[in-house]
């Protein structure tokens, strides 16, 4: 197809798509005889529908697109690109804090989250981003005396687990490596704020049952 | 204590202090005799840490912290609270993008996030912020041909279901009011990136041990 086509069934405007291609989010289409005319395919459409998904709707950086696209083509192995796509995509930046560290360098909250870890039996990389995520609010949690620790999060972390598994079942049926890595980008980072949604919204439902009409009303301070 | 003492203990300094009392955020001293001197509590402490965490921590403007301290100090009724607390805080900004809406007003993907709603049983008001997020999730979802619909989102809900039941738990052992929607804050917004840092660890560790050398190793498109 010609780019006019490939702007209409992406929507994406022609001077966004040239812009992808000089930038090299987008492979350069197959040259036509047609004087400065290149034809575009499928796999063109598909892709410039994953940018604009994960530019548009998740507001990611393009270099965070450039470096997550890059793993889909050049990476083979499913693990590899999704320990990229976890890690690359811009975690919720927490500021820092100065912090005693401990020995280790390791905050009071990251070597929680370490143990928490340890104690779930999880398999990840020392290095991962979410440890230093979960770690710092363990850090802020204790910083305001909430008296929720990494234990209390346990229950919550066999929760997240079960979520894990839901994810990956969301792999099957996907036909080409390709296909399964677009998935595993969809389902890592489209679905965080559908999470959160869902969260709230159960909140709001105990919340009705259970606080509606709980003493206090009509008190100022 | 003096302001002095207060910026040490909360760890915020004197001008920023000055700052949210002259904004209200936080309630003016008790005057002493000596001139130019207030005298503040163990209130205002407790006070300024959350502010400092709500702030600094989870980069909530000022205005928000203001609704939900407004929030804390005026209404009496927790679940009052927590609906200003779930529907105040900026929620996961998905940008605006043009789309059929349904009769009712609502994109396809805000009625799917209803359905989902009316499936699961959960009492929630029409207006609720989260129920656009949702939807909108579910559009781009579908934008993509992702082949994950709001009854994919089912078996997610009821986890989440189970995850703010155990934010509820969180709530006993409050003392006062205050203390019980100070709770309440710190539940919904702070535990939110410990949550995404959970499932993210958890998808680790299923993907290291799904995933780990699945075929196409080595190659280039």
């Amino acid at each position: 197809m010609k780019i006019s086509e490939l702007s209409r069934r992406s929507g994406v405007s022609i001077p966004t798509i040239k812009y992808y291609l000089r930038d090299g989010l987008l492979p350069q289409g197959q040259l036509t005889t047609a004087a400065n005319q290149a034809d575009y395919g499928e796999e063109h459409l598909r892709r410039l529908r994953l940018i604009r998904t994960l530019v548009g709707v998740r507001r990611l950086s393009v270099s965070a697109v450039r470096e997550i696209l890059g793993a889909i083509t050049e990476e083979g192995d499913l693990h590899q690109i999704f320990g990229i796509v976890i890690d690359a995509r811009p975690a919720t930046k927490l500021r820092k804090q100065d912090r005693e560290e401990t020995a280790g360098g390791d905050t009071e909250g990251v070597a929680d989250a370490r143990r928490l870890i340890t104690e779930m039996g999880w398999e990840v990389s020392p290095g991962t981003a979410a440890i230093q995520t979960l770690g710092e609010v363990l850090d802020a949690l204790s910083d305001v005396d909430a008296g929720i620790g990494w234990q209390s999060l346990l229950p919550y972390a066999r929760l997240t687990d079960r979520i894990s598994e839901l994810d990956v079942k969301q792999m099957n049926g996907a036909s080409d490596l390709l296909e399964l890595a677009e998935r595993a980008v969809l389902v890592s980072v489209l679905l965080e704020p559908a999470l959160l949604a869902l969260r709230r919204l159960a909140q709001e439902d105990k919340s009705a049952r259970l606080f509606s009409g709980s003493p206090g009303g009509g008190e100022t301070a």
